[in-house]
């Protein structure tokens, strides 16, 4: 039976890095005679631009009824100014809750080809591979009462940060299948000194540990994290978090390796439906100059064929076709060195589709 | 008129290291005349301990009285199983809210003698000085309601994250007023794209902003904020936080420069009373072994007599010896490099007095 995926290319760099990831798709689909069918919908700024919403109703009802979904990325400038709940970020934040995709899951790989695009020292990031598990329809993000309200004559600001005990074995579960899968380590990350919500989170990771003896199972509090990822980043094998705590550790662990440009991401449902998304963002400044790096787009397609279409043979080779291009030389402008050749978006989709 | 400073060492490597910073002070009481009592006070699981309460009545009415705090640590594995408000964390946040300390200073400084301790490359770190503002008695730490309780048949854990007006300008102008003091550009963290009470702090800022048309004022989001301190930590001058985010940076900031064992901290309150407190923690797994490294608390006491005594020509006195002895080759366990002398705790504090 044919697979479909949408298309949600959103805003800035994201209708062009995803072009070329269609056309690496299309290669793939006569390589290894796929019958996927592709549909596209607005997301974001550009649905916001045309709809007046950034997740229309149509948007969505074709993310639901696709296989899986290819994502670009959302928001500028322009979108900056209107009303909160009009905002792409907003229509990224219901598209994950509304699809229930609570596993997001955040490679930071460092390539060795780009060993010297780290701003860290060769021997702590060399050889690097952490796999961050994100809890994302959860937590802060989407915990209510939530708003400014006016209170003894000023403003007053609130969230809450919430999570029940089934939201933290559903996403333990997941980061301890992966581990298994991995390096069989799992550390949990928590502020349980402090937040009541985070002492659940390690009581109920300390429960699940039961099930899973062989993976050898740490707690670290999110401050030392942060800071063990700086010092020696290699002690990590899987970590898993909550939304927020996941939100920055994963964009700090994804810039130790230099090369952001390069990172996909999945964020998956219960049966493995899932999106996929580079984990950079749309790059206004350099949006429509064809120089974004197509790379992260790319591999989260292999992502998307591996965990949503159960063909990790073709992931594998387009991930071959990936590193075969950084072999031959051949860098975006994000990660150019001395001795490479420097080409456009266009050029680097080019030379994948033609490897694989 | 007779100033009083309250020991509190706390717990683990606390005594070891504020034993050192108090030959330090009773050099510089003799060297620059000084009229500064000193008394003592228990805290943290040292407290619990004695007392059965990680802050009792007496050590707080002492902090009350006193000019200004000198803190070691807290904590450690040993309280780990005891109930929640009674753990040494908690007598420190005690401490912070009744004393209303709710401006943290912690600068992220690289000494170049020890540039090589960074795991970062050296020109993405040489000369590194950023000052983190934390906002330290508001936020997530403290808000309300709280805790775990039951629904539909199962646990669930809330914290609730709020920010009034007066808490962010009363933060904002301390960061505005320390800016101006340096480079005059000041990067406020927050996530307003998610969280309200973060869009409440972004407004007020730049409200504030109106006043000190000199700054340089940026907004960041706390996971590029993250990613920025390992690509370009250089970028910034002064950082202004809420309570949380100001944790993860800071730490995350602190261990860019390698050597956490050097970085002192402030806690000021409305009048610039303050509690002065080394960055790193209480290192149950070293303590008692003469292996610290007490110079960030001896660089605390030096801020104490800078923010609280206003004595900053003893501050910059101690600061020199401080660097004098690192000059001369001197390093604890944590810092030591090839070519180094290894010292232990004492040896150090000794050096240290000694170069007064
Ligand atoms: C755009 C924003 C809402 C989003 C998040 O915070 O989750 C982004 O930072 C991410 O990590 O995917
Ligand atoms: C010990 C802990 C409660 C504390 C905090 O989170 O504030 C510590 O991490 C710090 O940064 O001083």
């Amino acid at each position: 039976m044919s697979k479909q995926i949408l298309i949600m290319a959103g805003d800035g760099i994201g209708p062009e890095i995803v072009a070329e990831a269609i056309k690496v798709l299309d290669v793939a689909k006569t390589r290894f005679n796929l019958d996927i069918t592709t549909d596209e919908a607005l997301v974001g700024g550009a649905a916001y631009d045309v709809h007046g919403d950034p997740l229309p109703e149509e948007s969505l009802d074709k993310a639901r009824a696709a296989d899986a979904i290819l994502f670009g990325a959302i928001g500028g400038p322009k979108w900056d100014q209107i009303e909160r709940d009009k905002r792409p970020e907003r229509g990224l934040l219901r598209l994950r809750s509304s699809l229930g995709l609570f596993a997001n899951l955040r490679p930071a790989i460092l390539f060795p080809q780009l060993a010297s695009a780290s701003t860290l020292k060769p021997e702590v990031v060399s050889g690097l591979d952490i796999l961050i598990v994100r809890e994302l329809t959860g937590g802060i993000y989407f915990g209510q009462p939530r708003g400014i309200r006016e209170e003894n004559g000023e403003r007053v600001g609130f969230n809450t940060d919430v999570y029940s005990e089934s939201e933290i074995r559903r996403i333990g579960k997941v980061a301890f299948e992966l581990a298994m899968a991995r390096g069989k380590r799992l550390c949990s990350v928590d502020k349980a000194n402090v937040l009541e919500v985070t002492e659940l989170w390690k009581e109920v990771i300390n429960e699940l540990a039961k099930d899973y003896p062989e993976v050898e199972v740490s707690h670290m509090y999110v401050d030392n994290a942060a800071m063990q990822l700086v010092r020696a980043p290699k002690q990590f094998d899987v970590l898993v978090t909550g939304n927020l705590f996941g939100d920055i550790l994963s964009d700090e662990a994804a810039m130790l390796t230099g090369s952001i440009g390069m990172l996909p991401s999945a964020s998956l449902d219960q049966d493995r439906k899932g999106m996929y998304e580079p984990c950079h963002g749309s790059a206004p400044d350099i949006a429509g100059k064809g120089m974004a790096n197509p790379l992260a787009t790319i591999l989260s397609l292999a992502m998307l064929l591996r965990y949503s279409l159960e063909r990790g043979d073709v992931a594998d080779a387009i991930e071959a076709a990936v590193e075969a291009v950084l072999e031959q030389g051949l860098r975006t402008a994000d990660i150019f060195a001395d001795g490479c050749r420097k080409v456009s978006t266009a050029e680097m989709g080019d030379a994948v589709a033609a490897a694989l």
